[in-house]
């Protein structure tokens, strides 16, 4: 362990040659803090998560993986608000300055960063059991955010993309399910890589109403938008595009409340839907309607019944 | 542990009483990310640091503390570069849901807050081994942020205030040095409270053509700025403003090597030092002037003596 902090920083994260160098970048790493010039008639929009070895990926997980997907969770929530990706910091925390991991490590991050072209401008390294903090920034033009307080009655609910896979992933990593080789790589795939949704920016600023990242589970963060918007949501069951690779009420569950999709749900008013609909297929975004906002409560249909959801909750990472 | 992630985060740290609200926060605490506008004519300093238990600071350091002096190592970064502090995003790893722990956390963290100016704007709660990481961003004039590149020869070297109590004040609580209770009390404050010397931005950003906060020790600090501008320096040993608390050689050695000081070395160009002089007196800012910056090498006079420092290292966190 002969590297110092400083020359692992150099060696692993400075490369100008891997790093994406982003226009607004007047300082990028190296200094006390970076100097960023913001987009003139643009908002800045921040989000700030951390990867805790055990707890938000399997420690068996490979250090490139471990970079994409604490990248890929930090864009994810600021594609969530409609922001373009743009710069971020990482702080990694490591027991040792182990020059494999570092050189895996990075690969995986510089490979994201690149795929979602945004650029790492500081950070730090630390010695302690591993984990990795990102702060991510974004652009917005000005006042078009999209937040998860804006949902109102009678807006249409509506789900980016297949849900549960990267819970039935990890399911199978801990061994509690066998699926089919096929089927586990592309569970580990949605687990260990997943892609935030860069492809609905454009489409959530124009149409969403609200908006969310599915982190924690649908059903835990469609219940953070009516907490945040102070309304009702009935589901249809039969409507969720549920990942299938076991029996269907299995798959249903990983569905509902299984975490790290990263997914958009999303609230669109009832009379953007045909203007919407026409840039879904002009971008070729295939849309999933699961739902309707109401006044109050939390339901979901399965056919004939009726289910209460108010009690249920989503993925949290104290309640262990 | 019945308090989940979110009422976690609820109840200690997305309190509109306690917490500032900064004038450019659109949207606060609570959603995927915030949103932040800049003020015309301003550019975003950015800066991310991770404190983590028994590294950056003694395991018996009170919650109230650990905030504290997460929230100062940051913003001191932003004043070495001139910056504003403005807002900040908080990561807490901590091993479970700690009600006590959080109370004083959350006390310490708003305090400093409040004492720095700066909003807490979002982050993230984990569980898992102690650690911090707080990423805060200030804004600077268009163009007038100070980086480490920029000392020429002939610069002066100042320091902002005395040098070496933190670092004896960490030997103190290691049992490594006995100290008087008046003084172990200052050299706690020093270690567990520095003070981000917020009274020296406006200084900064008029006459500094380079300067660092001193976190990792005077020697390594300024083997940074001379890195970072390419040039050398000579320093006057008799000059070096070190808090003396044991016999003077001692003293030396922690003011020249020691961590954590939060004071900040800056250089000045010969021909700015008598309005920066003036200011400093109107201001009622003590500054010492410790050295000049030279060509090449790195040199201490020791009054008839001249010390190469060039082989000294300064604070590593993995050279342990």
């Amino acid at each position: 362990m002969s590297e110092s902090e400083f020359s692992l920083i150099e060696k692993y994260f400075s490369s100008p040659s891997r790093n994406l160098k982003h226009p607004c970048t007047l300082l990028g790493i190296g200094d006390d803090a970076a100097v960023m010039k913001l987009p003139a008639g643009h908002q800045l929009v921040v989000t700030m998560d951390t990867l805790v070895a055990g707890r938000h990926f399997p420690r068996q997980t490979s250090p490139y993986d471990i970079a994409y997907k604490s990248l890929a969770v930090n864009v994810s929530d600021l594609v969530a608000m409609a922001a373009t990706p743009s710069f971020f910091l990482l702080s990694i925390t490591l027991p040792e300055a182990d020059e494999n991991f570092l050189a895996e490590f990075s690969a995986g991050l510089f490979a994201a960063a690149n795929a979602f072209s945004i650029a790492l401008v500081g950070g730090d390294t630390c010695k302690g059991d591993l984990s990795i903090s990102i702060q991510a920034s974004g652009f917005v033009l000005d006042d078009s955010y999209v937040s998860r307080s804006g949902a109102a009655v009678g807006d249409r609910l509506f789900v980016s993309g297949e849900l549960g896979a990267a819970a039935l992933g990890l399911a199978s990593v801990q061994g509690r399910v066998q699926l089919s080789p096929e089927q586990q790589q592309f569970c580990l795939d949605a687990l260990n890589r997943p892609y935030p949704r860069l492809d609905m920016i454009d489409l959530l600023r124009r149409y969403a109403s609200a908006a969310i990242d599915l982190s924690d589970g649908l059903l835990g963060d469609l219940g953070h938008i009516l907490a945040s918007s102070q309304v009702g949501a009935i589901i249809d069951k039969q409507k969720i595009p549920a990942y299938h690779a076991l029996p269907l009420h299995n798959c249903f569950e990983y569905a509902l409340s299984g975490g790290d999709d990263y997914q958009i749900l999303f609230s669109v008013a009832a009379d953007k839907l045909e203007a919407m609909n026409a840039l879904a297929t002009e971008q070729n975004l295939e849309l999933f309607e699961i739902g309707v906002i109401t006044e109050s409560g939390f339901f979901m249909l399965d056919q004939h019944t009726t289910i209460d959801l108010a009690n249920r909750r989503g993925f949290d990472h104290f309640a262990t």
